[in-house]
């Protein structure tokens, strides 16, 4: 081995979904909103100037983080952006988790949570959910170096009300807690009334999901203003200008329709519901899902054949490979249309095909 | 103190340059571009689809490290692209700089490089720059744990030519030598035909100077593509999807218009030529630059007080209270008439009204 590739840091990187390239597949892997986003953000776009591109964008992002102030009913210094909320989430874990102890998350959760830690060297554990798939709040009853945790949690879309929040807070006074938002839109009680009681407490949201807006890597975090200045301080240290001036602009204007916005998610939410319907019909067993996709699995078919034969058809779901979840797969809530396209695949496959 | 904050990671963080609010000032602080983006990127604004952001971008952004590899010559598995050139160089230092060994960069540079390593717990040695404010290749033959140097150089705008570059090449076949070509579309000898002979050579560009696209945060590497996967792992294991879909297409498009990236690079060198002559006429000294910039000190007028004279008249360049550099002003090369406004400036503070 060359003496210079020593010096490289080794990882195991996480593995996104398939961002397939045909054109007429079913795209039911990744989360995506099946929506446009709001017609504010078309309008938006018309007006951005390319010649403003020439300069630096604001660097504290006033325009997204006042909007989302204003939007949410909170002070601008409790507002932290970021590229969508992996960034955010990255530099939570860089600024927060800073401890000795092991850090805390459940054994079946976001898998990126594992990652980070492993990318920045922090300590981890990461207690078992029960049978029901829940999140015990007993297991964070224990020392450690912080907590996060989703809420709902994925790839289950199970949510925990908020008195299950408020418990884990107040076992976990002396380190920082994140509770991950991404899917809150899609139903569960979101932490943010916590806010004021707890200043140990830091909330996580997306622009991905129920703002129908991936492409533009959009995520914010709330908390108090000490830990958003925390936030910020490491940022300035990383990379000062991290959103574009389209996101910003884009971004404050996606807040503007709550029309819109309350029926894509009623749209998705009705969707959800028939789909779990029609799986039940089917003889799937399913997880009372809280966001923008549904956890199923068939008692007597196997989940990764399932997932082979639906993508051999042109339908992509996510399917993961790990205990205990091994025979689910991870359906993304799509459009009526896309959704009856699924159900006849799994039919198809269900009636003897596979 | 609560315990809670024990946790979080004290950093001091890098103070970007100034983004004013008014509109009537002349805004010569951070080294943007006087000109407007391509008219290719004003065409590309006008076909982007919002409704393709509901989708994720295509995480390996291969349109744009397409687009940059036919441009440049080489393979597509040589090209690492990222939100600015400061997010490609944060990811350099987490990937590259992992050794024991102290680093080495110049003590006079880029401020970035000291903030990287202060967050990243990366040692480093900082060898003083000569008596010309020239590096010194004989500094770097020393045992170290990578080399990061930018050419030419910030704040000096001093460029050193290729037999420079190969020297400290020669000398630091065991580590990752990364040059910081931030600002060599403006001059200076780009180290890319080295990327040939040398496998631990990474160099690193920006859209935000000579692009006109600071506000789109774009950046690239280039290396062999061992380097160049190490970087693609670490951010998959960071943030996988990092550039947004608008991002992509406007930085694949700015690649279409050759003739007009060069008639603005030729603007912009013959207004620094313009600006050395009348910064003589003066009385100041100034630095020979490669660069969108000019780094110059009067001897009869103190900088720090030059500096705020300018503010205090609409007039913004950028100003460094530090060791050796604290009697010069960095000056971004603007329009013909901004620069004329400047001089105006400096003329009335020189003949006595300062």
């Amino acid at each position: 081995m060359k003496e210079w590739k020593k010096n490289i840091r080794k990882v195991v990187p996480y593995v996104p979904g398939e961002q397939p390239k045909q054109q007429d597949i079913i795209k039911l892997n990744t989360n995506e909103n099946p929506y446009p986003p709001s017609p504010s953000v078309y309008e938006a776009m018309k007006r951005i100037d390319p010649g403003r591109m020439r300069l630096y964008p604001d660097p504290s992002c006033r325009m997204l983080v006042n909007g989302l102030a204003s939007y949410h009913g909170l002070d601008a210094g409790q507002i932290f952006v970021g590229v969508g909320s992996d960034d955010v989430l990255a530099m939570a874990f860089m600024t927060f988790f800073n401890s000795e102890k092991p850090i805390l998350f459940p054994d079946i959760t976001y898998s990126f949570y594992q990652v980070w830690a492993d990318l920045l060297k922090i300590p981890f554990k990461t207690p078992a959910l029960d049978e029901d798939f829940q999140i015990r709040a007993e297991d964070y009853y224990r020392e450690n170096g912080g907590v996060i945790f989703p809420n709902p949690n994925a790839p289950t879309g199970i949510a925990r009300p908020l008195d299950f929040i408020r418990d884990i807070l107040d076992h976990n006074q002396d380190v920082i807690v994140v509770v991950d938002e991404a899917y809150i839109d899609f139903g569960g009680e979101t932490a943010l009334p916590l806010l004021k009681e707890y200043e140990n407490l830091l909330v996580v949201r997306t622009y991905s999901k129920s703002r129908s807006m991936a492409g533009m890597r959009i995520g914010y975090a709330m908390g108090n203003p000490e830990l958003i200045q925390a936030l910020n301080d490491v940022k300035y240290s990383y990379n000062s200008y991290t959103m574009d001036q389209t996101a910003l602009e884009l971004g404050t204007a996606a807040l503007l329709d709550e029309n819109y916005f309350q029926s894509v998610l009623r749209k998705i939410i009705a969707t959800r519901q028939e789909a779990a319907e029609r799986l039940t019909q089917m003889g799937f067993r399913w997880l009372d899902s809280s966001a923008n996709f549904i956890f199923a699995a068939h008692p007597s078919c196997d989940g990764g054949k399932l997932f082979q034969y639906l993508r051999d058809h042109g339908v992509y779901v996510r399917y993961f490979n790990s205990p205990r979840i091994d025979q689910y797969l991870r359906i993304t809530i799509g459009t009526d249309e896309e959704m009856k396209r699924l159900y006849q695949v799994l039919e198809s496959a269900l009636y003897g095909n596979i």
